[in-house]
């Protein structure tokens, strides 16, 4: 994906040119250093090839796309507080290299950031793009919620699970597509394709990652297969294979969450999975929504060939292996 | 101050109107709680006078208003679980009745919820608005940030002190007005002074909380005079006494700091005060940042009954026991 790299690489380098103030330090330093860790930077690249797609240079929207990347930083300060987690891309998390109060509060002014650099966008789209971008930074915080919700009990069902991810990792995927869209004044049909294509990648790509987790090739995985098996995380694999079994499966399931042997823990719980066909049903959905974004995407307005960036982003997407 | 009455009974059925969505009820809930907590209102009070000042009906202003109340809540809640604090106006604070997560993150959709209403502006208004609202909830947390570095650090001046309640209370008081101000088109100069009206009628306020802490009556201050002492908290009082003590009284004023006799701490500490004559200091101090403020007013291009509202609320902020 040539153009992922070269429009990651543009995110990455305005992130880098960020002036933040050099005081309060404890305020500042920590922002600097999270914004450094790196990542994919898929969200804003979205929001550049959507406002491409219609001719639009990649300039135009470049303040909304790192709206969308520096929003989704804040809610990865604030979630890794809430999940206690020690390690962001195998660095310290803030709270933990400096305290929980300054990643509270430098949280807090990253997502002000946000909207400085929306602000920056042409002011007849202001009003439009904080109303996407204010309803979907709510559905996020909403996605969190029920996520820590779903900790604490027992009978999540699959589709109050698929909810969660919706909201909490998904409509960011539509709403940086369709920031895109509106800065380049495309139509509300387009807008509205766009965001679906992006909310229903997203969903297959999660659920992608649940699979992962247990499946994947360990040589290429580059961390513990079966991570989400050893925390008892509820995953869709793991709801599915609860929907699915029989009272015989079911009980062996609920004594491997307290199985000490962490290897016969996966392998056993891995072996019910497979007689439950779990993998095959969950890729089926994953399938489902994978198939609904394309046809979304086919629905725009415009060339096919407009819409290759976003295609072939959308395919490489479903077959990676780590 | 009937107008400050009437008005904050106008904000606090607004509020009361809010219709946050059932689910998750761990999000939702703790902000309809913290929202029917009270207060004084004061700070949406001053925009919908701004905005009033130059002949805009009340309600012209009203989201801005609204979304100022909203912020500074957003920032209780956040400062709350900063300090541990376990009482807000004397009900249990959100981490406390429920826990910190849920601090977070109903502080965090609280926050969203400001810019939401911001938007609900005329649109011609809305870059503005934001830029002026950006940069202030920015500096808000500068001075959340500086609060809590003090509090490590044993060599506060007076100056960074000032710095710190500006930043961290005043600069919202000046905010609330200029968004008034600019609802109703006043000129730059206008929305400056008036900004400037609220910046120093803040410090003043802020300072007047420190003097009142100690030498307030005891019969009408509803809370224990000299909790700042007991908790050997950083007041301008404080910082006043160290900066003007000689060896002997920096000496009895360190060692008050361990003394468990709470009683004879506050009126040990307030003898030592009282030698170095600093509640005087701090008065004139006050009266400075005070004239400041009227000074500001009164450069504002309207006639003086136009100002007479604002001006009583100042006077009468000035004279409280409370």
């Amino acid at each position: 994906m040539q153009e992922l790299v070269e429009y990651s690489s543009l995110i990455e380098r305005k992130l880098s040119e960020f002036n933040f103030p050099n005081t309060p330090e404890n305020l500042y330093n920590p922002l600097t250093y999270f914004l450094k860790l790196g990542g994919k930077r898929l969200r804003p690249v979205l929001t550049l090839l959507a406002s491409e797609m219609y001719g639009k240079p990649r300039e135009a929207s470049i303040h909304a796309a790192l709206a969308i990347e520096v929003f989704h930083n804040f809610t990865l300060i604030h979630d890794d507080i809430m999940d206690q987690a020690p390690l962001r891309r195998n660095q310290e998390t803030i709270q933990v290299k400096w305290n929980s109060n300054i990643a509270i509060l430098s949280g807090d002014v990253l997502f002000v950031k946000a909207y400085q650099l929306l602000v920056r966008q042409e002011e007849k789209h202001i009003k439009e793009l904080l109303e996407v971008f204010n309803r979907t930074a709510i559905e996020v915080c909403e996605g969190q919620q029920m996520d820590m919700d779903f900790e604490g009990r027992t009978n999540v069902s699959v589709d109050e699970y698929i909810e969660m991810i919706r909201l909490k990792t998904s409509v960011l995927l539509g709403c940086a597509l369709e920031l895109g869209a509106l800065i380049a004044d495309a139509s509300v049909e387009d807008r509205s394709n766009l965001y679906q294509f992006g909310q229903n990648i997203g969903i297959a790509f999660q659920i992608q990652d649940d699979i992962l987790d247990l499946y994947a090739d360990p040589d290429k995985f580059g961390k513990q297969v079966g991570g989400d098996v050893i925390a008892n995380k509820k995953t869709l694999l793991n709801l599915k294979a609860l929907e699915l079994s029989d009272a015989m499966s079911l009980e062996e399931l609920t004594k491997l969450k307290n199985e000490a042997d962490l290897n016969k823990k996966i392998s056993h719980t891995r072996n019910v999975y497979d007689q439950l066909n779990v993998k095959a049903v969950c890729e089926e959905i994953m399938q489902h929504y994978y198939n609904e974004a394309l046809l979304h995407l086919e629905k725009i307005d415009l060339l096919d060939s407009a819409k290759d960036n976003l295609k072939h982003l959308a395919g490489y997407l479903m077959t990676r292996t780590v």
